[in-house]
């Protein structure tokens, strides 16, 4: 099974290296340690970001260090955020991230959601003055681990457009969410609700392959498969889950964007996706994030929960095929499967990739493993 | 406005008549009564039924009577359950609807989740042993009058294929989701999981009108287009939003799906989706709900909320438009429009279900209102 995923990373082998997820995870946090953020810190960016390369998230992985660090020197991400908690009770918590790197807060943030679901049953958290917190799928993960049911969300830079408009005012704003298993891996949700998130073009990009009709729109409103044209930074506006009509569900995608920013956004006081800027600055990026965690004890047995899960992902699993499929996933069974191999082989990391972070290590003295 | 959505009804005026709305309420409310259903459970029955009729749903409207009616007939729903909090604590409770009448069920569960959110913040409530409960928007319109943000959910029977499958598996598995603003109308969501829902290919078969490609698959695995074999009980199988592919996101739609799956189904103890019955039998349908009401002074004052939902759907608003549409919608005000207009000329009820429903309620002895 590891195998056929292993044969599936989509590049030639002369196009990465391959590196012990460890050891990039080592170089990552000195990196981030020589530009001050404290051990702690850096070890849980290191960890959100090699855990997306291990996921076969690349996207969202090491080659996204560049944007961190420049956020951090042009000094619109702070290395020492005074983060606080503004307001709390026995089962929410909001927190001002003090514009420090998103995944030291919402790391704070997330231990606080499962510490009150576990005491009160519910946790929810919200969290604004935040950054970039890498897959959100990590951070249902860490409550998953915690054997409760974990929800979380963001919103984003604005990326996409409303059913109806043309001009970029929503985010990509992703949701994740995770419920513990008998048999793993458990069930991980992680989601853009807009078609694909922008890291998937500049995939298409980087191969200079078209990108399928329906994903992005023009300033003419028309469809765009020409990637380069297709980056938000050329013009392009990325489509909602269910594409530009309503007729396929648009505006159901519409919808979904509009609940996880409502969430994440509005409730959380932190800027909404259209006044979102990006890691690197110029502004500070004000992201805002949702977390919530639910102690499946408040209605039944943890054990009864999981079996009812297995039962549940049993039957999915044994649905007649469509003649065009070979399998039916569960979601987050992918990325575990990859992660297995990953951490066995290596995760590999494309040779552009390498250049560009081994120079940002060599910049403040932090060896790249080879 | 209002005059633009009332040309927008989409049936000659030969093929309906219009009813007060309170007189429509009058009268199911009436015939749920002549079934020993208890007043007061049989008022919110028929608030919900002719609420959907007001906000242009109809599928889910008085055209629905006959099934509740069958089902109480049958004995697989019961007049007067015995609805029991099994579990209980102070932000969430756990509830036997012992196979009652969805409406009455969830009435008695949301006033709990807002008495909770109300008091300390958040109100997470279950549900099992239960029926269909109508339009999921009416439970969240009800938290949302309390100012509260409300998310409500259900598994439904099994009508639509997981990504790569071929059968009936899962729900069209609903979400709502509502949010209050300063300026009516508040943020409503309320949308099935699969692209469309059953009813809308009933609509298109009542006009003899091809359905889109796309919606639904057959028992080969093509796209169907003839909406009467697109049925599900001549073998047609609803695919969820984002289609049948990867491609255009098919496996969100089904990561949504069965978020819901586990929030209504798994975690309440319900029947899961492949295991739900219809509402007239023969075995109850054992449908699961889910409700969260969140307190948004948890976070900031009601005012700035409502005044920041006001800025962020002001924003969307204001999207430039792309050449093909006409307006941004935001997710309720078609509905919220739709029912102004309704309130004042009355409920469109069509002349099939004119017939079918009088003659429910001379089997009993209740007069339609003319």
């Amino acid at each position: 099974l590891t195998e056929e995923l292993f044969e599936k990373v989509p590049a030639p082998p002369e196009d990465y290296i391959r590196v012990p997820a460890d050891k990039l995870k080592e170089f990552v946090k000195k990196v981030f340690m020589a530009y001050d953020v404290p051990e702690e810190d850096a070890e849980v960016t290191a960890d959100v970001l090699v855990a997306a390369d291990l996921r076969g998230i690349e996207s969202h992985g090491v080659q996204r260090l560049k944007r961190y660090i420049d956020g951090l020197k042009n000094g619109v991400v702070k290395p020492r955020p005074n983060i606080k908690i503004v307001r709390e009770g026995p089962t929410y918590a909001l927190i001002d991230g003090d514009f420090g790197l998103g995944q030291p807060i919402s790391w704070k943030a997330v231990k606080i959601a499962i510490e009150k679901a576990k005491k009160n049953y519910i946790g929810m958290v919200g969290v604004y003055h935040s950054n970039h917190h890498g897959i959100e799928g990590y951070w249902v993960m860490k409550m998953v681990e915690e054997d409760l049911i974990g929800l979380a969300t963001t919103n984003t830079r604005p990326l996409a457009a409303p059913t109806g408009g043309l001009a970029r005012v929503i985010g990509t704003n992703p949701i994740a969410f995770g419920a513990p298993t008998k048999t793993p891996p458990p069930l991980i949700v992680d989601m853009a609700s807009t078609i694909v998130p922008s890291g998937k073009i500049e995939v298409y990009r980087r191969k200079a392959k078209p990108i399928p009709e329906g994903w992005v729109v023009g300033p003419d409103g028309k469809y765009i498969t020409d990637p380069e044209k297709a980056m938000p930074a050329k013009g392009g506006i990325l489509l909602p889950l269910g594409g530009l009509y309503e007729l396929m569900g648009g505006h159901k995608g519409y919808c979904l964007n509009l609940i996880l920013e409502v969430l994440s956004g509005v409730l959380t006081g932190s800027a909404l996706s259209y006044d979102v800027g990006p890691t690197q600055g110029p502004k500070p990026s004000n992201v805002g994030h949702f977390f919530l965690a639910i102690n499946v004890e408040a209605f039944m047995p943890l054990d009864k929960f999981k079996e009812r899960m297995d039962e549940l992902i049993k039957r999915l699993k044994s649905t007649p095929l469509h003649p065009e499929f070979k399998r039916i996933w569960i979601p987050g069974e992918k990325s575990y499967l990859t992660t297995q191999t990953r951490l066995k082989i290596g995760v590999p990391v494309y040779k552009k990739v390498y250049e560009e972070i081994k120079k940002i290590g060599e910049e403040v003295g932090v060896k790249f493993p080879e």
